[in-house]
């Protein structure tokens, strides 16, 4: 049941209207791992510099995720630094160095290889593929995408679509992969290139999972304040994932209520900069969040339909 | 039981991306009053010129849509022309023609003014107020924001929310309206200055519900061909206050079936231009649209926990 995530380490610099925060932990493998090691064993695949610290391994040694995968180089981690606009969606990238990154080939542990959840944070599709080529037999491979690569790199994620069941991604990518602008038509042109599930992430508005025979639609929970919408995506992703595992199996049940964990595990990272929301959360947290997303979501809530 | 809705009663003329409609029946009345009579008996308040065709009165006189209180004057009737971008989102108004709506008051007649659930379309809040002092005692006033009042006539609308129950409004209105960026923050503050309930219509997003102790969200339902989106809010706000009317009663479990009636109405209209879609609209296909929309939105939906 345990899940392995393929993706970058990294230190972040960051602005937003509500503050600043300055070489502080991030990459995808980050929040992915964090969230998903609250439903099931995580082992992350990245590759570190010699600055990487002591303190920041041990954020995932003490939450047993597993780093035996994650290579050390000489050089400096992969540096991103970013400033976000006042509506707290768009960004500029004021910097990015991927440094030990470049050229990186991720080899997985044999025990990773025949492992049955698989998280793909966006990166090249030649990559994904070779990480693909090295999987036995994977129950899920989810594969996040990124603009850049679509338009790019088509080919090689058009071969890559095939061999994954799960696909995330936002509107903009949405429209741009498929080429149309409506997204139930996108989104079902996406399903014909190889996916069983589509996931629109759509940030403050929440998610839309399209499977062949079904749809289901979250918003997303509304917060009184958000300090850095660095990492949700990632999170997401981690709950969602995290939470298949845990059940063993991938029903459209399943799906759902991994779509609500998400949103869930989301809406948390959000409230500070970095991990820091996700470092101090229990699971009593996760748990009441949970009841009141039901309760944002459900149009027959019992606490409020015994009161009319 | 019955509504009464102040409004207005025009001809537009439409360019889509999917399309093109020319001086077709519109106004934020007629979309209104044709989703509301689905749920309850509905009596208008506006104004028309003397070209206002016999086939439109016959719309609403075939749906025992009341028209005493339709004022008919010499000249021509409102008329609004409007081009859609390509996202179907952003429009820009080509023309707008008050015509016989210039300098017009409404009176509401006897039995209009007793009336226990009033819809205010967006218009000037002078003249909101106007309506509001006609009114002896309801139990419900939603009245539907539009920016250009917040701008120009900040004073009457403040005025005239400490009167209203529910304010309608999308989320740049709630922004511009309290100054508030982050939409739960709004909103309490938009609850501070009188209404019970705010509504923040987001278009293809969905909508959110802010009661005092209580917040809903639902998202829009996914369609896979949008044709003109004119009217959705103003039938959203008829689904609304028509299923409030029905029941009877305020409690937040009826405002959130009443949210889930208003998207399913909207969700109709923008299928094609003008009212087309919801004249040839059967009680069953709100019915089954209804059963959708849950399914569409429940993660412990029976059609899928059953399998799983």
């Amino acid at each position: 049941m345990s899940i392995v995530v393929v993706g970058f380490l990294a230190y972040d610099t960051i602005e937003t209207p509500n503050g600043h925060a300055e070489d502080v932990l991030g990459g995808a493998a980050s929040f992915f791992s964090v969230s998903a090691c609250f439903f099931a064993p995580v082992s992350v695949v990245a590759v570190v510099g010699s600055d990487f610290k002591r303190e920041h391994y041990q954020i995932f040694t003490d939450r047993n995720i597993d780093l035996r995968a994650v290579a050390k180089r000489e050089g400096e981690t992969t540096r991103w630094s970013g400033r976000y606009h006042e509506d707290l969606i768009n960004r500029d990238t004021l910097e990015l160095n991927l440094n030990v990154l470049e050229g990186f080939k991720p080899e997985l542990l044999p025990d990773q290889r025949r492992s049955d959840y698989i998280f793909l944070a966006p990166n090249d599709p030649a990559l994904h593929l070779h990480v693909l080529d090295q999987l036995s037999s994977p129950k899920i491979v989810c594969a996040d995408l990124y603009d850049y690569w679509i338009e790019n790199t088509r080919p090689g994620l058009i071969r890559e679509l095939k061999r994954i069941q799960i696909l995330l991604c936002n509107d903009h990518e949405a429209r741009l992969l498929s080429g149309e602008h409506n997204l139930v038509k996108a989104a079902r042109a996406l399903l014909a290139l190889g996916p069983t599930t589509i996931l629109v992430k759509r940030g403050e508005y929440g998610v839309l999972l399209f499977s062949r025979d079904s749809t289901f639609a979250v918003p997303a929970y509304p917060l009184e304040e958000v300090v850095d919408p660095t990492g949700a995506g990632d999170t997401f992703a981690g709950g969602f994932m995290g939470y298949i595992a845990r059940s063993g199996k991938v029903s459209q049940a399943v799906l759902r209520s991994a779509v609500v964990y998400g949103s869930v595990m989301a809406s948390f990272v959000v409230e500070s900069f970095s991990l820091d929301r996700l470092l101090a959360l229990s699971w009593d947290d996760v748990d009441n969040r949970r009841r009141s997303f039901l309760e944002l979501t459900d149009p027959h809530h019992p606490r409020w339909t015994s009161q009319s």
